[in-house]
């Protein structure tokens, strides 16, 4: 249903066997990119999904290393026969920044549209997606974002029986979510459904210090996509003043945001075995995973 | 003595099998980079020859394959903590294109120099080479370049004789290239050494059509580096409207300009396998070879 592929794990500069850090949601065919660091058009060619079908482009932030490979993806995404329009959302100053890149990418064959967040808190409805942004705690104005799908409510013949729905509009009325009556009155789907089910929900939140917000922004997620710049080794002075965060305090987000399965990404090049460190955040956090390039995974609906 | 590595060998976009064709030419430790584009910097640092001592960034065109690695590249380059200056020159524009994608690079540890070509030659010395560059003929203003390291004529007692220079300055004056006299006579190094002797030169010219100056620029090459977009299985007209070049054809410049090697890079992305499609460029110029990324050679002085 919702697939979901972390194209790299690296942070600061692109490495020979790590590519940055970004990510590909798909939902019915349709993409959404989460941050273009240098190198991102070729670990989604090595994925395969394609690029004429992205349909919208997050940003983070404007650290290098996540918005580095914006031109030649937008090239990309041009060669690939694209027409229809992109949206391009991050931070303010997002104008600025893609004007600069383009430089050498000024002509393409689609339009662009670009939205700058302003503020602690953005929402919209994109791809079948509902997506917020939060504002996150870095060195520059940096957002995450959340994306959830909705799953309405069974279909209920007792609510349909409250709701005095003539039997021979039930099946019309599931089907095209709205009918008039013969005697004009009008008639919705939720009329006839029970309360809305548990959809799907994935966060990813890069870079930042842990914030008091994070665990409600990710709250019962059933993937949470987490910075993990470093192993809990490192020394926490170091960590704090740059604004990243050790692997257990990832764990510690997704255990209070009480999430199904934790994603660490975003690594220092100096972490050469993510998944040797990962012992700590586990203790915290069961379900924690050391992610690697193009870890992917497809999303059901839990119950029928 | 000359190190020369390309480091990658494609055009258009970086495939996850072949990054996008750049130049690391080095000399007694300080290197030229010859085009950046994305992903430059990961193939050289598994090329392994470090970053610091870049000391000049030459840029042959404006096409993002050619330049949308440069803000990860000077970032790097900071991060590998050099303090000194660093040159770049490339076309006319070179201000805004580097004004343009410094957007995400603002800050760096080191003062950038620009210098732009205007017309159809330009000669500088730099890290001990002499370094020219040519108006090549592609969609947009783009030059070539060349690279020679001088040599001097051998010590030649005859030659210090004929001018006078007393045996005890012989040895000194090699040396120091400039000596003093007692009585107040100044000599040079060109008064005890015979004729210039032959040097090294490397050329490299991508992307571009044949021109009737490339033989003339290239002649005698010890290495000639150019660009071969597409085999000669390619209809010569595609090839002619995009302004680039068969293999063969690449091959004939090389034995109209008397070089002795010739390797063909900047192929084309739907190119799978240059080195099958090499035959028709070896019977032109028989020293021709498909390339690969990170081809590297050390040319040597030929005589004692």
């Amino acid at each position: 249903m919702l697939d979901i592929a972390l194209l790299g794990t690296g942070g600061m500069m692109p490495l020979p066997n790590r590519w940055l850090t970004s990510l590909l949601v798909r939902l019915n065919g349709r993409m959404i990119l989460l941050d273009c660091g240098e190198g991102t058009q070729v670990t989604a060619k090595l994925m395969g999904w394609g690029f004429i079908n992205i349909d919208v482009i997050l940003i983070t932030h404007f650290h290098a290393d996540h918005v580095s490979g914006l031109p030649g993806m937008l090239l990309m995404i041009g060669n690939s026969g694209r027409t229809e329009p992109l949206k391009i959302i991050g931070p303010k100053g997002l104008r600025a920044v893609v004007r600069g890149l383009r430089v050498i990418a000024p002509v393409l064959p689609f339009e662009i549209e670009l939205v700058e967040i302003e503020g602690d808190r953005f929402e919209t409805e994109l791809c079948g997606l509902n997506i917020k942004a939060l504002k996150l705690n870095h060195r520059v104005p940096c957002y995450g974002y959340s994306f959830e799908l909705f799953r309405k409510g069974r279909f209920s013949p007792e609510r349909a029986k409250e709701n005095d729905i003539p039997l021979k509009y039930w099946s019309k009325l599931q089907k095209e979510g709205r009918v008039i009556t013969d005697e004009g009155r009008v008639l919705t789907s939720d009329m006839v459904l029970g309360p809305d089910r548990k959809g799907l929900k994935v966060c990813y939140t890069t870079d930042t210090r842990p914030t008091e917000e994070i665990p409600d922004f990710i709250r019962g997620a059933d993937l949470f996509i987490c910075e993990g710049m470093y192993g809990d080794g490192e020394k926490l002075e170091k960590v704090t003043e740059k604004k990243h965060m050790l692997f257990s305090e990832a764990a510690k987000l997704a255990a209070d945001g009480e999430v199904k399965e934790l994603w660490l990404t975003h690594y220092s090049p100096a972490l050469m075995n993510p998944k040797a460190e990962v012992g700590a955040a586990r203790a915290v956090f069961k379900n924690t995973k050391a992610a690697a390039d193009r870890y992917n995974i497809t999303l059901k609906f839990q119950d029928k």
